[in-house]
């Protein structure tokens, strides 16, 4: 079995177990209180029916009607701000569910919307990712140039923690706007924006759902919104540092030595083998492992270097 | 300002139209339908309203009432099939909303599942995806050859077609079987495939969540969670060829040349030019760009491209 092989394979044990391991806990920390929860119901139901006296079937309707009523609570979703909402969540994939589309000629439109916005919206926020990125490289240099260092390198662990300081600050400054615009807790607040720029998108919190703020709340709305998109390139940045290059290295799309090799050039291995051979059997030649040229290539990295990751 | 800052722009404008354009439409498409449900669903509310007499309070606690036995009317959610399920959804990111945790403590547990489940799924239905691609590869070199081509050789755009085809049919093999087990329409059915493999999972069709499925037909349970697996893989597969080469690209990751460079390593710029001047000074050394190496590189070629992609 080829070594490709053997991590896929390893990889699949890997998530199945992942997936065992989860149905255990969430089955252990979710089953009992569904239980109560279930029980709860059923006692308000049996209360409501003896109240008014209405048959099962009537009760039926009734549940039907408030489930068909669900969407339109929080007022109109597909004015034009809803509608832009409902865009956002379906070209990044988070796809609340909050508004889904009830005609079937929105069904095919919103297919083919996200068959060309999906990909549109990862290279998007790959690219944004990547600015952003390099805005952190610079500030972090100018930073430890501030501090006196005398020939400062941003290193992959440096980026990487600011990453994660930087995904740590959006969701925190976004669970405080959230809290205070839709009454959570900040519990609630962070886990609605955990799960909305992980793109999971439950739908059990959404934001913009209650008091028509789609309509009357405008300046909330675009804060939202931005904060949807801004929170996706922060998420983006970090993945890019690191779940790219892993996904690049397994499909071998990713140069050796990437992180060190801007300046550097592939050539195929027959080609260098003989530029080595010819350049050593030269006499004037000094090769690149001797003192000269290992002085020369120090000279190259600083660089090199700041312009690496 | 640099090429890559400009190319960022660009995205960002087209993204912000494509968003603008989106909205319109689904405005156009959703908002007359909307508009006709909400004038029947207050209809209905006065008539049920005027049959049994309650107040507007009453009404409110009965529509509550029925929100909240909303995730209870499939059945169980949170044995351990159930939870699985939900498993699933979470690292896949597919998020319906179906079921949700209810109490906090499986709410941080969620978001610390998701913290790594995402990434190891990424990393894994893009190796699986790679090894599907590796396979189609070599069923396609051995079509060419049993068709008695002589050099047969596999292009990227052979494996985007077959890549293409394989998407089709598995949205098309999975919406005839949920529209079968399911009771939905055919176009119902493909609808549900591709908001579940394109991983935006709005929940307003969700598999597994009438007749008590969950626990009572194992057989059509393991089938749905196969499918979104393998359909999963499929996508991955796809999104391999295509849009992980732009990300990488963006990202600086991609070796120059990538499809061919199977075989090649990365030098310096600086020391492949010391070699090249060192080889060139050396009158016994057959530079690459002479007849003797080109034609060396012509017999290593063939290899390379089977490789490729």
């Amino acid at each position: 079995m080829r070594r490709a092989s053997v991590r896929t394979a390893a990889l699949l044990l890997c998530i199945l177990s992942y997936l065992l391991v989860g149905a255990a806990v969430f089955d252990a920390l979710e089953s009992e209180a569904e239980s109560g929860r279930r029980r709860l119901l059923a006692q308000k139901r049996v209360e409501f029916r003896r109240k008014f006296g209405f048959s099962t079937e009537d009760y039926r309707e009734l549940e039907r009607l408030a489930r068909q009523a669900e969407p339109h609570r929080a007022g109109r979703q597909w004015r034009f701000a809803g509608s832009f909402y409902f865009a956002i969540t379906v070209i990044t994939t988070i796809g609340y569910g909050h508004a889904a589309p009830g005609t079937d000629s929105g069904k095919v439109f919103c297919m083919f919307y996200a068959l060309l916005g999906i990909p549109l919206t990862l290279v998007t926020f790959q690219s944004l990712g990547e600015r952003l990125n390099a805005l952190v490289r610079r500030l972090l240099l100018a930073a430890k140039r501030c501090l006196g260092l005398r020939r400062p390198r941003v290193s992959t662990e440096n980026m990487v923690a600011a990453g994660l300081l930087a995904c740590a600050a959006t969701l925190a400054l976004g669970a405080a706007a959230f809290a205070h615009c839709e009454g959570w807790t900040f519990f609630h607040a962070y886990y609605y924006c955990f799960i909305t720029l992980t793109t999971i998108g439950f739908g059990d919190f959404v934001a913009l759902q209650s008091d028509e703020a789609l309509q009357k709340k405008p300046p909330y709305v675009a804060f939202s919104f931005l904060y949807i998109l801004l929170g996706l390139t922060v998420i983006g940045a970090f993945l890019n540092l690191v779940v790219l290059r892993f996904l690049a290295a397994g499909a071998g799309l990713i140069r050796r030595g990437a992180p060190e090799s801007r300046g550097s050039t592939c050539v195929s291995s027959r080609r260098l083998q003989q530029l080595e051979m010819g350049a050593r059997d030269n006499p004037g030649f000094s090769p690149p492992w001797s003192p000269e040229a290992v002085r020369g290539a120090r000279e190259d990295r600083p660089r090199a270097r700041r312009k690496s990751i």
